[in-house]
This record gives C-alpha cells, structure tokens and sequence, in this order.
C-alpha cells in the first residue's frame, strides 16, 4: 500500500529530468485545444474576425516574427533562473510545482477568470470555496462555520488576520458606545463564562472579551435595531470608521486615561513579516512583543506565560498572539497545543483573552500528514511506521490538531502546496468576522436572486480586488490529484522530512576536512541548519567568515559560474535566538555569548530547505551524498586558499 | 503605414475564434519542450529519478488516471466561465490577453521564480524593473529617478501610495522630534519657496511642507548623524514606529491641542476601494473627503478649489489626493493638468500641500496613444487623424500628460494591458519615498558584492512577500511584441475607443420597441453608459426595474441559458453622481432629482466596456449592429409580457 503512493509519486510531477515532459506536454495541448474549440463553438454560425488572408500580410508577419523572437530571447534570459526542480537545489522554500498544479494554471488562464466575484468567474469563485473547505478540513476547522478564501500569498494572509484580530478586540469597545447612544441594553460573556451588563464593564474588561464574545454582542446589537442604524452606529465609534486620531481622543474621553496601546505577541522565530503588517495597519512596531523560544526554535509556552502575565501586570491589552507552524529559518512546529493551555488559563486567571493566530504559511500542508486516508486522525506512531523513523513525535501532531484551536491560519499553497506562484490562503474559525472588514461597492444594485452579501462575491471580505481564478484551480486540481491525507500530501510532505533527516545525518557524522558541522536540532519539518566549524578558525568572526565563504560558493553569483549545489544561510541574533543559542555555542567551542550578542555579531548559519521527495533515498545519484562530499572539498579549498576578495 | 498596425493586431491575440490556435500552440509546445530540455541539459552525467520501469507501475496509473480525468472535469466545469474573447462579451473591463502575455506567463511560470528578491528570481526580477521603467517613461516620469514594481493588483497599488503618502505627510513631524532629540538643526522649505529653521515651525506648517520638501528633511538628517541614530529617532517618533495611540498621544504633548486629524480627497467617482484602504491603514473611513464631478464624470477642479479652501478653513490637513484617469464606471479620465494647477495654487495662495496619486488601473496604458513611434507626443490632431473621428479633444493629451505631474500613478497591465491576472503595477516618481516604508528581514546578512538595499530586493517596499516572476514576464513580452506606442498599445487602445463611439452612435440613434436609450456622455475612452427608457415607465422606480430586467437577460444567471450578449450595470446615486445626474434626469423626462436623490432612489445604468479591438469596424458579423438589434427585441418582448418573479 505504501509503494502505491510510492509509485502514484512519479506521476505528481514533471519531473528532475522531465521524465514526465510527453504527459505535460499531452496535457497542455490538451487544454489549449478544448479551449480553442470551445472559442470555436461559441455561435458557430458568425464568421471570424481574422481571415487568413490576413495572416500572410506584412503587418502579421512583422508581429508574428517579433513575438516568436522576443519570446526565444526571453527562454533564453529564463535560463538564469535557479533549477528549483533538481535535487541540487537545497535553498529557499521553492521545488517543482505538481503537474496538476502546473496544467490547472495554464488550462484556466486561458478564461482569465477574476475571482473578485462569481459574476466575472461563475466556475473558479466555486472551485476557489471548495479549496478553501478542503483546507479548512484539514486544519480541524468546521467548514459550515469556518470561511477562507485565496490572497496572492501569506503576508497579505496574514495581514488580513491581523486586520481582523485589530477590529475585533475593539469590537466591543464600539458596541458599547453604539448601544449607549441607541439606548440598547446588552449583556457581555465575560471570559470566566458569567454574564453582566455591557455598560458595567470597564475598559480593560471591554478589551478582554473573548473573540466570539465580542461577535456575539455584535449579532445581538443587529437583533436589537435596525441594521442600517446598528452598522452606522458601529462605524462612528470604530477605528476603521473615524481614524485613528479621532478614536484615540474618543477613547480618552469615554473613559479617562486610556490603557497602553494593545500589543501584539508573536513568536521570536516569526517571520520579518509581521512587522511591515503592524506598522502598516499602523499598530506600530513598537507594539509588537516576541514571545522567546526555547533551544528548539519553538515558542516556549512557560516564556508565553510569563509574557501574558507581565502584560497583565501592565494592564496592557494583548490584541493577538501569533504562533508559528514552520518558521521560515527551521520549519519548527510551535507546540500550539500547549500554546492554546495558556491561553485557556490566561483568560482563567489572569482576565485576558486575545485572537489566537496560527501562521502555517509553510508548515500548515504539513497537517495532511495527521490525516489517515479514510478521513480519521493517524497517531504519532501509525506515522513513525511510514516513515521508518522517529518523526514524529506525539507531541507534533497535537501540535498539528491544535490547528483547530486557532482563530485563523494562514496557509501557503505555493511553498508546501507545491503550486506556483501566486497562493495563500486565509482560514477563520468564525466566519462572522470577516464582517467586520467587508465593504460593498455603493453603487452594486441588489439583484433579485443574487445576494450582494453572498458567498460568492470574495472581494467583499479581502483586502485585494481582482484576482486571478486560475491559482484557485491550480490548488484545486492539485489537492485532487494529490489529496489531503497520507497517500497524497501527507506522503509527499513525510519524504520530504526523510530526506532532511538523512541530510541531518550525513552532516553530522561528515569529516569536513578536518572541521563539523555544529547541527541545530533535528527540524520538525525538513529544514537542515547547520554551522561549518572549521578546525582552526580562532573566534566567532572567522566561523562566520568561514561559513560566508562557504555560502558564497553555494549559491548563484550575478556574472559567476552556478555552483554545484545551492544552500542558502540565515544568522541567528540576538534577542530573538537567545532561548535557542546555548547549546550551539558550547558545541562550537571557544565562542562566548557576550561575543555572539555584541553588535556585529550573531551566528551564520547554513540553511537548506529539502523539499524535494526524492532525497529520501539513494538513487542513481544520491544528492546528499555528493553534497556532503561537495561540501567537504570546498571547506578543503578554503582552508588550503584563504578567501579571496571578491 | 496605420494599415500596418491594423495587420499586426491580427496577431496580438488568439482570436475570438481562436484563428492563431496553431501560432500560440506552437509557441507553447516551444516554451515546454524548451524547459524540459533545459532541465535534461542540467548535469546531464546523473541518473534520472523517474525510471521508465515506474511509468508502467500500478501507483503511476492510477495517478496519472486521477490527473487526465479530473483534468477534464475542471476543463468542463470553465465552460461555465465567461466568453471574454467574443464581440458579444462588452461587460466587465475584461477581454483577450495578448497572445504574447499568455505565452510569457506559461513559459515563466515552468520555472517559477519568485520576485520577492533577485536571488529566488536572477531572470525576472530584472524583467520586472524593465516593465516598471517602460510604465515610468509612459506617464513621464524619469525612469532614473522614479521606482516601481508590480503588485498583485490595482487595489494593492493604491494601497502602497497612500501608505507612502501617510508615511510621507506625517514625516516632517517625525524629522522635527528626532532632530530635537539627535540636537540637530536642520532647515526646511516652505511651498512659497522660502528656507527656515525647522524648529521655527508650527504643527500645521510641518503638515504643509511638500513631499519633496520632507523628503529632502530625512536626507539632510541621515547626512547630519548615523544612520542608525536617525532611523531609531525617526521610528520613535513615527505612527508606523510607536502606533497610533500613543503617537497620537505624542502629537497632543508636543503641539498642544492637535489639528483635525488629516484628510485624503478622492474625486466622487473614485474607486470604492479607496474606502478600503483608509480603513484598513486606520486613516478612518471618516476622514474620506469626496471631491465632487463634473457632468462628464470627472474631477471639477472649481470643487477641488472649493474643497481645499474648507479644509484650510477648518485648519485640516489633507494628506493625499486621488484623481482618477479612467473611472472604472464611465472611464472618465480627470483634467490633470487642472487639478496640478489647482495643486500649486493651493501651495501658493492656501499653503496647502498633499501627495497627488493618480489611480490610472484603468486608464493608464491609454498614455499609449500619446506616444510616437520615435518617441515624441503626439499631438490630439495627430492622434484625431488616425482614429477618423473626433476623439480626442486637445484636453484629453494635456491631462494623460499632466500624469507626468503626480507623486505616485497606480496601473493595471491585467486590464488595458491585456495581460492575464495578477498584473498591477505601483509608479513613485521620487523614489527616496519607498524607504519610508522598507523594512529588512533582521538575519539578512550583508553579502560582499550584493548590497541589502540594493534595486534587486523588490520585497523590501512592498507588502507582498513572495509573488510570481511569470507576471512580470508576461507584462514585459507583451511590451515586447506590443509596444507602448501609436504602433502597439496606442493603436489598439484607439481602436477601442473608435469601437465604443460607434456603439454610443449606434443605441443614441436606435429605436428601442418606442423607446430610447437616454445616453451618458460619449466616453474619456472606452466605456458606454445609457439607461433604456420606454416610453411608458411612469416613474423612475419603472425605469430602474426595466433596466435591471433587460440587464438580467444580458448577464449569465447561474442555471440559466446564457444570454445573446453580455453587459453589465452601474447605480447612479447621491452625493456621488450629483454633478452628472442633472442632464440624464433632464433627458429622461418625468423624473425629479428629489425622486432620484431619496433612500432606495438612485439610476441604474446599464455599462458596457468596449475593450475589443473589432468592434471598431463592421466585420462579417458586426456585433454593435447585433447588440443593437438584440436590445430592441427584448425591450420589446419585456414590454408585452410584463417582468415574470425571478
């Protein structure tokens, strides 16, 4: 059963060497030719608006030479691109993209579809809902309640979490004061489940309501007077509505000396990200909080208490609190589970509640693992079975099934979705909220059967406007080629985590000419770090210059032969690697703290992404073998030749 | 030689009966084969991964079984997408892509490469800065000194003008502090030309300082200390650095009782995702000031005036100021030239200054048909010759060249460039304003050689992160085969517009079963607007109902027989319309304004956008007679058999 998905493996891609290039290929003109013919077929009976005796005029010719020239000018510029498909590529979150994936694309491209709304693509908005629910699905969401929809990629997945986290925590802040100049009474669940009248609540207890709290009190505002009065109401005393000057000063003046600004929590390994989305959303970088991690790059859920209860100690309000699932650097998986415990007794003992997100931009694919083919739950050791291994263990996947314990998740369909580019996906638990951002067009007229406020109209709850339907089909077609579970991209996914651990191994045990490499734990997913320590290298500098140079001979130069493999590196700095540093350190030997967190300092390492399925085993040709030894004749090289200037 | 465009627009497209299915198949084929050889020429000595024996394996069966059927199925589901490539598709802005665009995005998107940064993209990062320079040199700003990139889409643009545009008001105030903290003395200058002690300056003077003027503050403070000194001082003393509660805590401490909190003008007929954009960047939806139109749809630079004396007379700020060049609705294009006249009255007579943006997604590449071939302006004689009609008056070149004046231009290739989603683009003319708004992952590590700062690292002004290579591809052949002149986008782009005034000829003139087609203004480009009257609608609610029952058999209805052709509508309303309404009323005869401006009120309009190329002349079938002809049978089929429940 097992060499099943083995087998159906070979037919999910092109391939390394194109293996598959007559099935692509068959597929392709496949498609352009249905849709050619679907032109064709479009009232058959006009005549058409080329002739062919205009295909053989000068002007044609000229256009039809200058785009068969231009385009072979272009694949030849193409050709400096990075072979993101061989083995040999072991740098960024990038591999092949599924075959499915690639022939959806193209096959949709060929309608444009804009999935802004089901008027301009009535096939793709559906197909875009039905990727969603498969997501939604797999992360323990409920699909009748939960909602999601495709942005161009994570960040804007994950700024629009934020936007939403942001109105919500100052929902009831604005339903109070709507209720009061409404003269409407209405009563708030406080955290600890009892219920009081709204008006009795001060500010800080207004800022903790929980999320579903606060749409609740919302829904009963709508149940009490009339919409149009309620969503007017609303908006005069909301951020979004009135600014953030005029709120501010509103603020202080219903009730006196206002709290701290509300601070957002994310974990240390969070990616850069977060703060371009608070800064724009104009929370302010300054509010945002690392949460530490601990020595396996995960958020430390004792550091996290510590942190809610310093906050609290501060009376400072916590808007949202971000968890990781795959950091960008070492894919590890926050123990979310623990994360949600926290947050449970947080709002228990200490009166705070916040929006849970889970950024899963890489790992959150990795979640199909967890699924068994018949749709139940596989335990850690049903999995540990298939992979042959000691991934994972229990404690990741309850870090997986407390995907559902979120808010939202945003999820990347284009690093471990194996789609190309342009794919994020936004997932809510409570699908009111998006509400809370959703804007209709003035001028769109309802129409007699076509909701304005339908399912079907995306735009109405995104920060973009139009948007391509094919990345919706492109997903689509690839999660039924390759499912959700453990046949599809659970298998793929557990390759890939094989892969690493077999690199893993090899560099720790490789004799570097002399030096080792120093290992960062075991990744959770399938990200390898790693720092060179060349024999001889006296301080901390020269380790870094070491593994510069290293990097820099593995990686793509403009004007420079391509090297033999492609790694990518990182640096681990303080404050943010502070939890995670200390083993690392003392492995290198001879290097201090003080001198890692000097300014100038931090620790670079080597970092490389196995995405590719294949590196699971010894082929034909085994690229972590013959990385492993590249990777030894370079540190040779360097220490024979020291570095040139380059 | 007009005959030669005219036989090299043969060329651009697939056709509407897919004439150059064989040219665009070929091309394809070309592309794929080209990457799969490319991939087998890549380290030819290994093994491959994918041995032919595993091609006959039951698991590859199977999958490659799952792939071609649901290939089909998802191949059948787009037949319920819309026919954009046919003459009898004339709703939404949507048509053909180029067949070049088509071609460049399939190609790219084999190899995937990620325009985030140079080093996931060597190819077309590059690519993408040569499209930003073609659209830069377009509207006339210096392509060495202006910057731009490609976002997902129009809405994302605008979304980084008026974060810039916020970053860029609230600057000087943030120069002051930090060169008060820092003990720096720096100077300023004013918009009457005069240079003073920055410190000398009240809140409302710092509000008014141009954008180059703040710009040229933050320079002279880098040069004054270190950079890392400025930048934190700056970040201390920023909305996007402390966040909007306590910087507006800041402003009162530091001037006393503040200003009005700043506005943004957009013209009436503005996009709605302006209001959007305000709420989200918490600039406040409230803070939207509507500048009113003219009857033709456009900005009334006389209203502009007015607008800017209130706000001076309220002493409120106006931080931006969005003109539009092609309304989405009406395609209207505003008198640029006048706006930037009022703009530097203002800065003279009321010393009011503000970021000036023009959202041209949908009418920028109209800038085409200003263009010589060798490079000069054409002049509205010149262009009035080659389109034989009246089209364009003197006015029309002057405001498309005024673009030339503004601080920032926003642009939709995926719309008149006619390239498929996602394709925005996002022009600053001074580009010291995009690091306002950059921000460096915190490991980066600085690569001898490649500078973090560097032109390559498109990510670090952006708010996307990751985004397809293959946009910018497609935009670039596009360029490429169709050029931005009168040979390419200029000479398509009139035909569009001859196209569009010989449907306004055709339905003003029409006989519609009694009635008549009461017409808006013959359009800036290419967008007819018209509201069917019958002759016995009693009032304006009759008038509405018929228009939306005729637009209801003109649009596809989910389960229903899809329609002869396909248009779509708008709602006129109040405040927004009332520049424009009065002649329609007058027209349409019966009709109060008091009628058209009460709750549930407002003009349904019927729209069509004419973005095909051969509707410009009659053809063997001549789809604006059709369409004309169409329209008077239903018109009069609804008026014998009264309006069914739907």
């Amino acid at each position: 059963m097992t060499e099943h998905r083995h087998e159906a493996q070979h037919a999910w891609f092109l391939g390394p060497r194109a293996e598959n290039a007559d099935l692509m290929e068959r597929l392709v003109v496949e498609a352009l030719r249905d849709h050619a013919f679907w032109r064709r077929g479009f009232h058959p009976e006009e005549g058409g608006f080329i002739p062919e005796r205009a295909r053989r005029s000068e002007g044609y010719l000229d256009a039809t030479e200058r785009l068969t020239q231009e385009l072979s000018l272009l694949l030849a510029r193409l050709k400096a691109d990075l072979p993101f498909f061989s083995g040999r590529y072991l740098g960024h979150m990038v591999n092949e993209q599924t075959l499915a994936a690639q022939v959806g694309y193209f096959a949709t491209m060929l309608y444009n579809p804009n999935n802004v709304a089901a008027e301009s693509s009535p096939a793709t908005t559906l197909l875009e809902l039905e990727v969603a629910a498969d997501l939604a699905r797999m992360v323990g969401y409920d699909p009748r309640t939960a909602w999601g929809h495709l942005p161009s990629g994570g960040t804007l997945a994950n700024f629009e979490a934020l936007w939403i986290a942001r109105s919500t925590h100052d929902l009831p802040l604005s339903v109070a004061s709507a209720a009061k100049e409404l003269g409407v009474r209405l009563e708030a669940s406080l955290p600890e489940g009892e219920h009081v009248p709204l008006d009795k609540l001060g500010l800080w207890e207004l800022l903790n309501l929980s999320p579903s709290a606060a749409l609740d009190l919302r829904d009963a505002l709508f149940r009490s007077v009339d919409p149009v009065d309620a969503r007017r109401a609303l908006d005069a005393h909301s951020l979004s509505g009135v600014g953030y000057q005029d709120y501010t000063q509103q603020l202080a003046r219903t009730y006196g000396d206002p709290l701290p600004a509300a601070t957002v929590l994310v974990a240390a390994s969070g990616h850069y990200s977060w703060e371009k989305i608070v800064r724009a959303l104009g929370i302010g970088a300054g509010r945002l909080v690392n949460v530490p991690i601990d020595s396996r790059c995960r958020m430390d859920p004792d550091a996290l208490w510590a942190t809610l209860r310093a906050q609290q100690a501060k009376r400072t309000p916590v808007l949202a609190l971000v968890s990781v699932c795959g950091t960008t650097e070492e894919s590890a998986v926050d123990r979310l589970d623990k994360i949600a415990e926290v947050r449970e007794r947080a709002a228990r003992e200490l009166g705070i509640t916040f929006h849970l997100h889970s950024d899963a931009c890489y790992g959150g694919y990795a979640a199909a693992v967890t699924w068994g083919k018949e749709g139940r739950r596989r335990t850690a050791e049903e999995i540990r079975q298939s992979t042959g291994s000691a991934w994972p263990e229990a404690g990741w996947v309850e870090a997986m099934t407390a995907l559902s314990e979120t808010d939202s998740v945003s999820i990347d369909p284009h690093k471990l979705g194996y789609v190309p580019y342009p794919a994020g996906v936004f997932l809510l638990k409570d699908r009111r909220a998006r509400e809370l951002v959703a804007l209709d067009p003035p001028y769109l007229v309802p129409t007699p059967g076509i909701s304005a406020t339908e399912e079907r109209f995306l735009g109405r709850y995104s920060i973009e406007g139009s948007r391509p339907g094919a990345s919706a089909s492109a997903v689509w077609l690839s999660h039924k080629v390759v499912p959700l579970h453990e046949e599809g991209y659970g298998h793929l996914i557990e390759r890939t985590v094989v892969g690493a651990r077999r690199l893993h191994a090899a560099l720790a045990a490789a004799d570097l000419a002399g030096g080792r490499a120093v290992m960062l734990p075991r990744p959770d997913i399938n990200i390898v770090n790693y720092i060179v320590r060349p024999p001889d290298a006296p301080d901390l500098a020269a380790i870094n210059t070491f593994n510069e140079a290293l990097y820099a001979r593995l990686s793509q130069r403009p004007g420079a032969r391509p090297p033999e493999y492609y790694v990518t590196r990182t640096r681990l700095i303080t404050p943010t690697y502070d939890g995670a540093i200390g083993p690392l350190l003392q492995e290198l030997g001879g290097v201090t703290r003080e001198e890692w967190a000097a300014p100038g300092g931090g620790l670079v390492v080597l970092r490389m992404t196995v995405m590719d399925p294949w590196l699971a085993e010894a082929h034909t040709t085994d690229h972590v073998a013959g990385f492993v030894r590249h990777l030894a004749e370079l540190c040779a090289e360097l220490r024979s030749a020291p570095e040139r200037r380059r």
